[in-house]
């Protein structure tokens, strides 16, 4: 069967994430599914780079599924988008080298989380914004990322899930920006533990408002306890920008 | 009575457009002065700088109303924003010379049409652009515009409505630009009549899809025939932009 590289987007805000569960048609997963088996003419398998939560939304999620269709790829992109809902866009697809796997293939990710930090509302992005006033202290902001930034065991910043896989990543660079009304965060790395990215923003907008000091992010890293960090910041800011392979 | 000029933005998606129709709440303008008389304790009427269709979204719109309040323009500020759905935003509120009325001081304004102009969708904007792929040849659109700037009897470019107002208005300027797979035109002028902006864009759109002859414009405004002038375009690619005072 030929494997096809399909890469999407979506705004994650009516689903319940990328990871199927069940047959429920409320995740991205199922959404594909049902929609490539209707074009393909048999039952299709999707496998996303990564599992975006809840309301977690996606510039560029690459996928792979594989089919014997004669159908042109061309063909099947044009189908496949009379088929989707308005809220998820298929931007790209391509004929894939049979090894290429969307998860096990991905060499790193971006994921950007956007917050407006402003009294007055943003009403036009808010679904894919987390409206946070009150001053952010940038320069601590600043300060606490770059002791983030590196090869680290990142337990700390992971939701706990009984698992014996590694928790070491390595967080390539930490971007955070002012763009007027919104702080903008970047994050960049080979890969990212369960809630990671949300757990990471939530623990720096605390340092932002002062109600912790930047230091304290050493510590994080060594004694790993997920207690001592910060809430994960609500899904609806975070968006998975770009996939690397 | 105190006047009050209270600036808003808008995503116009859900509301049959700005003006009241009978007690619907369904209109901007019958959602905000349902809002300001509970923040304010009496009946508020508000005038708004001009009624934008249903559909249509504002980045700026001016209204005014008079109160005899006295809570400060912060607190009603805040108390409002508190009261507004998540699609209607309370920018600024000041207190205003009694002559100050939104739509009869207003001097100008420019309105904002986006064409998505690809065969990919635009998920995260799709509700403030439309949608129009197929080739745009923007040198036509340029040379339609030029003509349609400046003093002229808009008559062919408005909804009919039976009036005896004068139908000549002054189209300041008509910029259109590609920015990526977006063409945005935006239009600068002393005033608009009904469905003005829709129908200009939508003419200027069969000429970039070679429909029809830019010369056309000398034509259309010289014999004034709205049946010989494009369709509207649609509501939902257009945005209030500014108004002037």
């Amino acid at each position: 069967m030929q494997n096809y590289k399909l890469t999407l987007c979506y705004e994650g805000s009516r689903y319940n994430g990328w990871q199927k569960q069940g047959n429920t048609r409320k995740t991205l997963q199922e959404k594909m599914e049902s929609a490539l088996s209707d074009v393909l003419g048999h039952p299709v398998e999707i496998a996303g780079s990564g599992r975006t939560d809840a309301g977690v939304h996606a510039r560029m999620q690459v996928t792979n599924f594989r089919s014997d269709t004669e159908k042109a790829p061309a063909q099947i992109l044009d189908e496949l988008r009379r088929r989707l809902p308005e809220d998820i866009g298929a931007d790209a697809l391509e004929m894939a080298d049979a090894r290429f796997h969307a998860r096990l293939s991905c060499k790193g990710k971006t994921y950007v989380y956007r917050i407006w930090n402003s009294g007055a509302p943003n009403i036009f992005e808010r679904r894919v914004m987390a409206a946070m006033p009150g001053a952010l202290d940038m320069d601590a902001m600043w300060a606490a990322a770059a002791l983030l930034v590196g090869k680290h065991d990142f337990s700390a910043f992971s939701a706990s899930r009984q698992t014996k896989k590694s928790t070491i990543r390595t967080l390539e660079a930490l971007k955070i920006e002012r763009l007027g009304d919104e702080v903008r965060c970047t994050l960049t790395g080979n890969g990212f533990l369960y809630n990671m990215a949300r757990i990471l923003v939530g623990t720096l907008v605390q340092v932002g408002r002062g109600e912790r000091h930047p230091q304290e992010m050493a510590a994080l890293l060594e004694n790993g306890d997920r207690k001592q960090a910060g809430p994960a910041a609500p899904a609806q800011g975070l968006i998975l920008w770009d996939v690397k392979y």
